[in-house]
């Protein structure tokens, strides 16, 4: 048998798995596992290093189906070269509940899945921050250790999203040259030809921004080959177009849309089986090609040995801060380095803004964590995310801690995801709050496959002032709220600050927001707490002079408005006690009895946040008064804005006696 | 006076103005409105067909700016040409509360502000739209009423985003030759030099999408001419490069990140007049300079009295339908034809999924109102948003009405707030509404800036089944109606869906999103009414056969549910009402007395939706049951899924059954 019926008869098994699946499923997606079958096999067989029998190994090659809607083809190729997780029966499973199969890869599913895809041009996005990441490890520990490529498969949709070009505009400028991205330039997408709404030179669009770029023809395996050994011998990173038949080897459908997202079809199937010669029953592999696949997973045992070597006769300090930085484990060090920290604030009791807050607690965590990637969607100074240890990450230096990701907020969200997938980082970016709406649909995939990233997010209400309501978030904290899976942090001071940055690092399966205000804040954790009492998500912060008639809850820079607010109404003869609430998440998770007694027994509750009251029946029954935002904010100094939105100290005091007075009314 | 003479002090009328008004306000963007002063100038004084005094006029050329931080750029060039919004007073109020001179341009502030620009990459996006708009408007209504061009002025910020790559492949695709955009090549973000993050070749960049580019110094005003004319002759859409230098004239700070985003302080432009040679006090314009500025506003009345004359000879029937278009009236016939159908749809009870209510829906409306613009993100045949009456639009027919807007939801929303801005269309768009992530910062700029902007979304709940968790929403219908200035509606079967379609469209000020289901649903709107149903936001849509004990609220595929729940309540001897809650927010805008009546006094109440509880305080009290949503959703046939979720008839009854005995309990 020649090489290339070899190739053949592999890259065919690909097809009729995927065809057979959908099939059963009566759902899914065939065109593209069976037109990019080929890339596969070449890819999979022939030059991805992976050891399906120790799939977490830290040096593998990472291979990113950016088109995730193609995910037989993963599943394809997972089962074939050996994976465990990934058996027939979960083939046959596909796209049922419970299964590991699912619609689209899932992370976390089984071993192998190496990001969730599905939303397109999010997979690219990771890739790229698993080649970033890639290249920061190495230059922390070295070429023994880390040396691997990212290989990843988009498609039209992947390109045409937005996201890509942030993508590509920042690997190109990065020079991540151990970058391969193979285009399925299939010429198709759900609608119809790509020429009803695009008419994009890609090549010429990757090369403006700095890539390599080859063109072949996808279903040659040698001319498969022949690029992927060039991608790899670049200085830049590749993408190398692939023209490719959607639903090749299907004699009536290939080359359409019709066979892009639906099963098909019994009829089409069996002429299939005739076109390609292929004999065998549904989910009938012949053992021998099994084998030839199963050979093929076998590939890189050598390869993964010899690393593990390099890893044992790595100095033992090195070697101990990979393990540590791979298992995810944060330093020894930390605790006590807050600890020290806090006692300082209570000493000191900074007037700051809580983006300066986070970057003083930042400079604590800096220098004893040193896993944690910083950086910014360019507006460092103003996000406050750059500490004395960070030095800018560029082409030329990799050692470095600082990403300047440009005006792009989505793509560092999504390259941050990268990065966590990848292992051993910590990233954390920054931008406005009201800009998560850009970054959203990256945040959901953090928190959807439970990843330790970090957002920190400045100017958090209308205290940030003039820039006016495109700037002012209202509605994002409620709406990040919203999300499963994520925690929203609003600290209150410098205090509290330290303490959710501490709570976000040691979250290992739940991505954080850190929600911080532009304007200076007074410090109202007086005193110095060994315990982190933000990881109760609220706590009393000031306890009433008496049995209290009035309870204030607040968040961030609210909170020093509620605690004089609670003066005025003790000075009137109404104890009152003030509840923080740095994050409604945490708050959810303490036993019943912990909560009842934080929402106590008091006539009056009122909740206060310069955001919108969505969320907030958490804390508050229907009829309790909230202060806060109805609308859009507007454009001016800062008092004004909280004087003309009624968020003030006298607008709690006034609602208190409102309600009091109504409720005493009966 | 020499020409150059005359345009140099012309565009230092805008450096002075903008440098003072930023010091006055202390606080604002300097740099952007001095290093583009004279495209500014050339563009504004020679070019730009407008009339301030007619503002509205509705052939105008649309100018964007699309770097809306740059916003004093715009306020002077409003003053100086003489729009009446924009006084000199007004521009001492920069950035004051309750100023038409917001800190970023806000759109319905004053005449001539074309949209709210500051989030970038909108305004690029926007301008698409609006050209689009002037092309098909032009297929429609000819030459003599609509011929325009749209300029826009970017900065790399709105390059870097990624939405401009959607924005820029969509135009070059379909040719919008009338598109100009100035680049502000200034080479500084606010981290710094571009360098930082990006080295994409823009002007290869844009050629691969099809884009005609040109280069030029962006100070030397004739090039900057020379450009345009070349630009207005172009088959396609055409980028100015313009090397730049931010803070052009300020000696110290030129050409640094220090003049982007703060005032430059009275030293520096103290010594700005000096290097400048302008000896006036701030805010102070020689009236011989106003003059000019003055004379360069009234260019263009001649062409808006020709234009005049050319509507008033305009055979009446289509200068009717102008009119009426532009004004944004809806057409006479249309409370008809949604009545007709209505009845026929009582008649005829179908079952069907509402994205195919939906469609029949348009189908009766796209038949009436000839301005409806529709489209998907290449989702056409899931979303079920093309009719018979709408032709594709391309580069080759723009009298078409549906577009193909590639994949692409980001740049889709963008477009269609271009589309609705520009007048006389009215756009509607589909994608999944998972996917409105992607499309949140753009849809957020359609409510704040209150337009007519319909999002068709389907797919609304797990009852997508199969594609998993990164297909389904499940915080979406929350995070939407945390967006103030919304509708958020979610349709129950083909009546309300029809009825929601009518709401948005008679919606002039508040964009809505219709939520609609992938799944077959059951026709719960028996009987005819004439009346909108819908418009009161939550409606009893079947009654309780006595006194109600329970009431259960529910919205779209899960109506059904809480009807059928309804009957078993009912045989279990619990007389139980359904009211359907179509639209969260217009049952808010209700009086107390209809939303106390709604709410009801039943002893059990319980809200159903296949999504996440927040936001439902809105009907229920803390300790109501709610039947939804608690976090991700799964990968599964949609039966599966409801069961697995616990969304089902079952857990209603029995959620109301507990619910009872705990209240009898006491």
């Amino acid at each position: 048998m020649t090489q290339s019926e070899k190739h053949e008869r592999m890259a065919n098994t690909i097809r009729f798995l995927s065809m057979d699946a959908v099939e059963q499923a009566n759902s899914g997606h065939p065109g593209l596992p069976m037109g990019a079958a080929d890339i596969a096999t070449v890819l999979f067989s022939r030059y991805l290093k992976h050891d399906p029998k120790n799939p977490n190994w830290p040096d593998r090659d990472r291979f990113v189906l950016s088109a995730g809607h193609g995910s037989m083809l993963l599943y394809s190729l997972l089962y074939l070269t050996g994976y465990e997780d990934i058996t027939l029966d979960e083939i046959r499973s596909f796209r049922q509940l419970g299964s590991k199969t699912a619609g689209h890869p899932e992370y976390g599913h089984a071993a192998g899945i190496e990001t969730t895809t599905g939303p397109l041009g999010q997979g690219i996005t990771n890739a790229v921050g698993m080649a970033l990441a890639e290249r920061l490890m190495n230059a922390r520990y070295g070429e023994d250790l880390v040396d691997h490529y990212t290989y990843s498969i988009a498609g039209d949709g992947c390109l045409m999203e937005g996201i890509s070009q942030e993508a590509i505009a920042f690997a190109g400028h990065m020079k991540l040259n151990k970058l391969i991205v193979f285009w399925d330039n299939n010429g198709i997408t759900i609608d119809g030809s790509v020429d009803l709404s695009d008419s994009t030179d890609q090549r010429a669009r990757f090369e403006a921004s700095g890539w390599n770029t080859l063109a072949i023809d996808g279903h040659d395996a040698e001319a498969i080959a022949d690029a992927i050994e060039k991608a790899q011998a670049s200085d830049k990173p590749t993408m190398i177009a692939c023209t490719t038949e959607i639903g090749r080897g299907a004699p009536t459908k290939v080359g359409t849309n019709k066979v892009h997202g639906s099963p098909l079809g019994a009829e089409e199937i069996n002429a299939t089986r005739k076109a390609l010669s292929w004999p065998h029953e549904s989910f009938d592999i012949p053992s021998e090609i099994l084998d030839d696949w199963r050979l093929a997973g076998l590939r890189s045992t050598k390869a993964r040995a010899a690393w593990e070597e390099r890893l044992q006769n790595t100095e033992a300090e090195l070697r101990g801060a990979f393990d540590r930085a791979i298992r995810g484990d944060l330093p020894g060090g930390l605790e006590t380095a807050i600890a020290d920290y806090k006692k300082k604030l209570a000493d000191e009791k900074p007037k700051a803004a809580t983006r300066k807050s986070s970057e003083m607690a930042l400079e604590v965590i800096n220098g004893v964590v040193p896993e944690t990637i910083g950086g910014s969607a360019d507006l460092t100074g103003s996000n406050n995310t750059k500490t004395s240890q960070t030095d800018p990450v560029s082409a030329e230096n990799f050692s470095g801690r600082y990403v300047y990701y440009g005006i792009r907020e989505h793509g560092m969200a999504a390259i941050m995801n990268g990065m966590a997938l990848h292992g051993g980082l910590i990233p954390y970016g920054a931008t406005f709050l009201v800009f998560t709406d850009y970054c959203r649909p990256a945040m959901r995939l953090s928190s959807l496959m439970g990843l330790r990233v970090v957002y920190v997010m400045t100017h958090d209400s209308i205290g940030l002032g003039e820039d006016g309501p495109t700037h002012q978030p209202v509605e994002h904290l409620a709406a990040l709220r919203a999300i499963p899976n994520h925690y929203v942090f609003r600290p209150a001071d410098a205090c509290e600050t330290v303490e959710c940055w501490q709570l976000a690092l040691e979250s290992r399966d739940t991505p954080s927001t850190l929600a911080l205000t532009r304007q200076g804040l007074p410090t109202v954790r007086v005193d110095f707490e060994d315990e982190n009492m933000c990881r109760y998500g609220a706590y009393e912060v000031e306890t009433a002079s008496a049995e209290p008639v009035v309870t204030i809850f607040a968040t961030g820079s609210e909170v020093s408005l509620a605690l004089k607010a609670r003066e005025a109404l003790e000075a009137k003869g109404q104890p009152t006690r003030v509840v923080s609430v740095p994050c409604f998440e945490l708050f959810e998770k303490q036993s019943d009895a912990y909560k009842s007694a934080i929402r106590g027994n008091s006539k009056v509750r009122i909740g206060v946040e310069a955001a919108i009251r969505q969320g907030w029946d958490l804390f508050l029954d229907r009829d309790d008064p909230f202060i806060g935002m109805n609308g859009f904010g507007a454009s001016g100094p800062i008092d004004d804005l909280f004087e003309h939105f009624g968020i003030t100290v006298d607008a709690i005091v006034s609602a208190a006696e409102k309600r009091l007075a109504a409720l005493d009314r009966g």
